[in-house]
């Protein structure tokens, strides 16, 4: 196999009849599609379809919207996805983002050397990359295909490319391996422009990049991803209290988009923290492959800004604007991946207690259509132009499915599997009453409205 | 000057004072900073800041909703930005997809051929590679520095990187350089589960990458960039009318975002068209550098799905449901690219005809916040309350301000200058009857507002 053709989608030892239905749903019904499927595929890459890439948007739209819009101390920005390679030389990702990594010396295949351990049966968490170079000789392991292995070796994993016509090392860019330096290094200008004090956060959400050696199980690991990133800047003295309130706005996403039921929250040892960390909290979530990190949460004290300042020669430092005081300020980052977050809420919201009604219970919020409209028979213009008439009114507010075929028992199931909320009938007595019937996903139940009060009914409950 | 360095942020020939305002602007105020600038900028990168967030982000969820979210007939996809390598010769952009290229021999500055040419006085417009060379040697040009120049290249602008460990050709991919492929190679998924008919479109936002050699002005060409695409696709024999409407979509677009005074839309005569085009009308815009390209229309035939048919072996016919007749559809292809529209938004919207309060004239829809809450004084607790409460209200909905500094004189300029539509003031007489100052952006009018129609008085104009 080379490394751009397509691996299997879960790695075999983590294969589950939950992820197989997951995965099935969402190629189905169009939520994700294997990317450049009509080539084969590339490498554990993945489309985001009609269906995904709304819940997608909705996912980062809500977190926009509580984390950046809707407070006073978080400010956003988006920054380029290639920066100054100085940047990547100050953040220590030039010189450390390293994956170990052992080659089988015939096929020449590649394994990560700590998870090539993990599933030899080693406990890796702590060790250093010496300790598991020892580890791996003293068991004398061999590669998956019986031949021997190389000495393990160090990879390090931002995706190189050049800039301009030539390519050679003055040229050589990375592409982010993370969102996070473009808080810092916009840092000094948001201080200038916005008139925060501390403590105050920059956020932002978008693409990071990380050649993964072993990326899968779906899109939980993938080479290109997306984060939604908080640099929250405090004074050096008031860390562990702005780390518990981060660890607390976590846990109350989490809640809000329905997850919070399979979250566990892990202290990491100091063994295992990033080298820069005094202290860090991992969101993990038990995917139906096995209980894996989703969120992370660091205190990064002032590693980065006194990088920065040192290798950049900019101060900076904030100044208090009542006492003139100077300070570096401490960092706390609470961290969330995008498409891990998607996974989780799939994974808590698939719901096929009843096999013959599989049903999405996804957040209101979150659903990407927030109601679907049907003409009880679609032969029948009356209905059809009445249904119409709902369809096109709802749709200035949010999105709406149209469904006019088979029979209205076969739409709700159809709705249902998109985690669609509610369901809007019009029938023969409508033309009559002027009401409609609005069925609810989860309790199956059925309600008659007023058509006037139909917008009214649905934006409540969205909320 | 070597290739990552920051070169002049407009070239030399396009300077404009309105252009060097609306950069100043945009930096002072949090909208575009210089990437990576503590480090000196990277070769025309950009940062977009709190503010140029919020308008980016809102100009693209303003289409999203009027092209995707609000019709029936468009679904959206979101591809993986690296993708199979074999889309990219299909598609012919490896073949293709160069910039002529020519180099000082002494100082190996390079230029683009065509640029060059303009530069010097020539009409490129419809030359081919070959003629433009011939040009280039009859007139004997010399470098800027007087210099010999090379013979003229061609340079493939995808940018290449590697997939994976080892850095060879089997492991090489590119950047996308346009968003389109995406939804091209995506079509059979989408036509399988979408159970979408003729004739319908595939929308997406999303970043591209082009290694440009003379990237400039502002944010107008950068090497990495956002694109908001569609491609329709329609029965061959209706091509004419689907471009004539897509034409006036982009047209009514330009009127909704408040640009089209300053647009201009141009038919692009078969010798400038791509390959694969055989018609195409291009939105110009008067951005104070010159009249420029902003958005593109074009007509690409069965092109695309002729070719990925052919490279696939996968049939990307389409099947009519009512007669089983199969028809490989044709392709519209309208385009935007998103920071030129923030540009082309920016460049309409300034209007500093009173050089001491300078508005931004945004749409209220575009505008980053769309009120700001001001006490009348900082000081009184009893006004701070009233306001605090105001603002909280308010912002459940929309973005808002608040500012208690200086005098209220002051802080309309500010939120003029930012475009704020709407300020609303707290003062004494406030706590007697229970009203506030509402006062309009644009017409520096103010009304007396009774507090609990403050809301609906704002929703209502954004609508």
């Amino acid at each position: 196999m080379t490394t751009l053709e397509n691996g299997p989608i879960l790695s075999a030892t983590n294969k589950s009849d939950k992820m197989d239905k997951i995965v099935s749903l969402c190629k189905r019904r169009g939520f994700v599609f294997p990317g450049s499927e009509i080539y084969g595929g590339l490498a554990n890459s993945w489309d985001y379809g009609p269906l995904g890439t709304e819940l997608k948007n909705n996912i980062k739209q809500l977190w926009w919207k509580k984390f950046v819009q809707q407070r006073d101390d978080v400010v956003g920005v988006d920054a380029a996805l290639i920066m100054n390679p100085k940047v990547w030389q100050a953040s220590g990702h030039v010189a450390t983002f390293n994956d170990p990594l052992v080659e089988d010396k015939e096929t020449h295949e590649r394994f990560r050397l700590d998870h090539f351990l993990e599933e030899n049966g080693v406990q890796v968490a702590g060790m250093t990359f010496e300790q598991m170079v020892e580890t791996l000789k003293k068991m004398g392991l061999r590669s998956p295909k019986g031949n021997e292995l190389t000495e393990p070796k160090k990879f390090n994993m931002m995706f190189k490319t050049n800039l301009g016509p030539v390519d050679d090392e003055d040229s050589k860019v990375y592409l982010r391996p993370e969102t996070a330096q473009g808080m810092f290094v916009n840092f000094k200008n948001i201080l200038g422009t916005s008139r925060k004090q501390l403590p105050f956060g920059i956020a932002q959400i978008g693409p990071a990049f990380r050649n993964e050696i072993t990326p899968g199980n779906f899109i939980f690991r993938t080479r290109e991803f997306e984060q939604m990133e908080i640099e929250y800047f405090v004074r050096p003295e008031e860390w562990e209290k702005w780390f518990e309130y981060w660890l607390d706005q976590q846990k109350e996403w989490c809640k809000e988009i329905g997850i919070f039921d399979q979250a566990v929250f892990i202290e990491i040892p100091e063994a295992d923290r990033a080298h820069y960390s005094k202290r860090s909290i991992d969101t993990e979530f038990k995917f139906p492959f096995g209980q894996k990190e989703l969120y992370g949460l660091a205190y990064r004290t002032d590693y980065d800004l006194k990088n920065h300042q040192e290798k950049s020669g900019q101060s900076l430092e904030y100044t208090d604007p009542q006492t003139g005081e100077k300070v570096l300020p401490h960092c706390i980052e609470p961290t969330w991946g995008v498409s891990r977050t998607f996974l989780a809420v799939l994974t808590s919201a698939y719901d096929d207690s009843d096999p013959e009604n599989i049903t999405l219970k996804l957040p209101y919020k979150l659903a990407p259509y927030k109601a679907a409209v049907f003409p009880l028979l679609k032969n029948k213009p009356e209905l059809v132009s009445k249904a119409r008439e709902i369809y096109e009114n709802l749709r200035k507010d949010f999105m709406v499915a149209w469904d006019d075929r088979g029979n209205v028992g076969k739409r709700y199931y159809s709705q249902d599997e998109i985690g669609t909320p509610f369901c809007i009938t019009v029938d023969f007595d409508s033309l009559e009453d002027g009401a409609v019937t609005i069925r609810n996903r989860d309790t199956k139940q059925q309600e008659r409205i007023k058509i006037e009060e139909v917008r009214g009914y649905i934006m409540n409950q969205l909320m």
